[in-house]
C-alpha cells in the first residue's frame, strides 16, 4: 500500500493508473478508522481496479464550538486496518498541502445544506465538505467514490454537487454499519462513557420504533406522529439531548407531512454529554 | 468539426479522445466570435490535439440590469470561423442542459472577485462564471484552457480558483486582439453607433498615455498619478461614462500606491453610451 502525503505525487500515481486503463476508486475519510469505513473500502475494491483512501481532518467543515481540536485519531492503527483491507493508496496531506496560504475558492450547494445538520452545524458545515470533497475528486480523478450513509445529508449533497457540476464520478452510498445493540459506528463514539454509551442506543431505538409503528398501521403515519415518538423515545435515554428529530423527503431533503414509505427519511441528531451522534433510517 | 449540444455526447467524445492519450484543449466563449477568439482557438490548437470550443451565453454571469437578452449572436457565422481556424468539436449546449431543473451547486472564489468587475457587476458575476467555467472544465477534461486577457480579472480568478481546487487542467492566458486604432477586440463593441465607435478608443488612449509617462518618468509613477491621467483621457471623450479606474497588483489585484513595473495592472471599465467596455494594460 502506498503512503502519500503531497498532492502532486497523489495525482501523478492516479494519472499513471488511469493511463493503463485501471479504474480507480475512493475512499475519503478523517480517519480513526472503524468497520464503517472498512466496508467503504471493500465496497470501492468492488467497483475499482485502484482504491485511495484519504485521511483527513478537514478543519474547514468544523465551526468553531465543535470538536476539531479532540478530533480522534489513530494513523498507524489507520494504516494497518487499510493494508488488511486492500487498499492500494492512502493519502494523509498536511493541512498546508489542502489549504495553502492564498486559497479562496469554495464549492457550494444551496437548499438541500439549508436543513438538519446544515442548518444546526452552520452554513460553513457543508461548505467545507463541498469544498474538500471537490478537491479529493479533481487529485484522484475516481469512476467512484464511496460514502457512508449515516452522514445521509453528506451523501445527498454530495451526489447533487457532482451532478451539477458535471464531476466526472459515480457518488455511490453504503449502508451503515452498526454494533450488535444497533448503535451506528462512528469515530464518536470514543468520546462516550460507559454509561453514555449505553445511552447512545436511545437514536438506534427511535429509529426501529418508528419503523415498527409503521408497519403496525399498515404503512401510514403523519409527520409529526413519527417525530413525536422518536423525541418521547430519546428524551428518556439519560444525558440525551435532541439536536433534531425531523422527517424528509429522502432525495429533496424537503418537509413532509406523512412518512411516504420508500421515499421518506427519518433524520436524528442527539447529544449525548457532550457528543453529537448522528443516525437515520429511510422509511 | 463535430457540432454537440448535449452535455453527456460531449463528456464521452472527449474521453474517447482521451483514452487514445490525444490533449484535448478548450476554449469557453459565448459565441459572436471575433479574431480575438479565434486566436485563443490558435492558440489551444498549439497546445492539444483535440480542440473543443464552447458557445454559452451563460445566464448566471449577468445581473438583472445587465444585457443578457441583447448579448449579439451569430451561430452560423460562429461555425463558419471556427470551421476554418481548425476547432475540432463546438459545444453549443442549451440553457437547460447546463442548468436542469433543481440546480443547486456553485463555484466562488472570495477576495479576488471584491474589486474592479467584480464590485462593479456584482457578487454573482464570478460565481456564475466559476460555476460555469467548472462545469465546463468538468465536462471536458482538456489539459489546458484558454482565456483571454481582456478579461483580466476573469482570468486571475480562474486561474485561483483552478489552482485552489485542483482542477487538473493549464489555465492559460493570451493576448488581447485590437483593431488598428487600439480599441480592444469584444462582441459588445458590436453596440457601438459610429461616434461612440470612435470614443471607444479612449480606453487604449488611456492605457498608452499612463504607459508613456511611466517610460519619460524612468519607470516610477504614484497609483493616484495613473488613475487621474487615465481618468483625464477617457472623461474628455463623448458619451464615455468611467465605471472604474485602478491601479491593482497584477497577481493578487490587491490596491498599490505605486506602479511597480512588471507587476501592476492597469484596469479600466469604461460605459460610451449604454455599452459597458473593458481593457487592461500590464505595466
Amino acid at each position: 500500500m502506498r503512503q502519500i502525503a503531497e498532492p502532486q505525487r497523489l495525482r501523478a500515481l492516479c494519472e499513471e493508473q488511469r493511463a493503463q486503463h485501471r479504474r480507480v476508486g475512493l475512499v475519503p475519510t478523517m480517519g480513526f478508522l472503524h468497520e464503517g469505513h472498512l466496508s467503504l473500502v471493500r465496497r470501492a475494491r468492488g467497483l475499482a481496479d485502484f482504491v485511495v483512501v484519504t485521511i483527513f481532518v478537514n478543519p474547514t467543515q468544523f465551526s468553531p464550538s465543535e470538536d476539531l481540536d479532540r478530533y480522534p485519531n489513530d494513523l498507524i492503527g489507520d494504516l494497518a486496518k487499510l493494508e488488511a483491507v486492500g487498499a492500494d493508496c492512502v493519502f494523509v496531506p498536511t493541512r498546508d498541502a489542502i489549504y495553502p496560504a492564498g486559497f479562496s475558492s469554495h464549492v457550494m450547494v444551496e437548499g438541500l445544506t439549508d436543513v438538519l445538520c446544515g442548518a444546526s452545524r452552520g452554513p460553513g458545515h457543508f461548505q467545507g465538505v463541498c469544498t474538500v470533497v471537490t478537491k479529493l475528486l479533481n487529485m484522484v480523478g475516481p469512476c467512484s467514490a464511496v460514502f457512508g450513509e449515516k452522514d445521509y445529508q453528506q451523501l445527498r449533497v454530495i451526489q447533487r454537487m457532482a451532478q451539477d457540476l458535471d464531476l466526472p464520478v459515480e457518488v455511490v452510498g453504503a449502508p451503515t454499519v452498526r454494533e450488535p445493540d444497533g448503535l451506528a459506528l462512528s469515530s464518536r463514539n470514543a468520546y462516550l462513557s460507559p454509561d453514555q454509551r449505553q445511552a447512545a442506543t436511545c437514536l438506534y431505538r427511535a429509529l426501529q420504533a418508528v419503523r415498527a409503528r409503521i408497519e403496525r398501521g399498515g404503512g401510514t403515519l403523519s409527520a409529526a406522529e413519527a417525530i413525536g415518538l422518536a423525541r418521547e423515545i430519546i428524551e428518556a435515554a439519560p444525558e440525551a439531548r435532541i439536536d433534531y428529530v425531523d422527517v424528509r423527503h429522502a432525495h429533496t431533503l424537503e418537509p413532509l407531512e406523512t412518512v411516504v414509505v420508500g421515499q421518506t427519511v427519518l433524520a436524528l441528531a442527539v447529544f449525548v454529554g457532550r457528543t453529537r451522534l448522528i443516525d437515520n433510517l429511510t422509511l
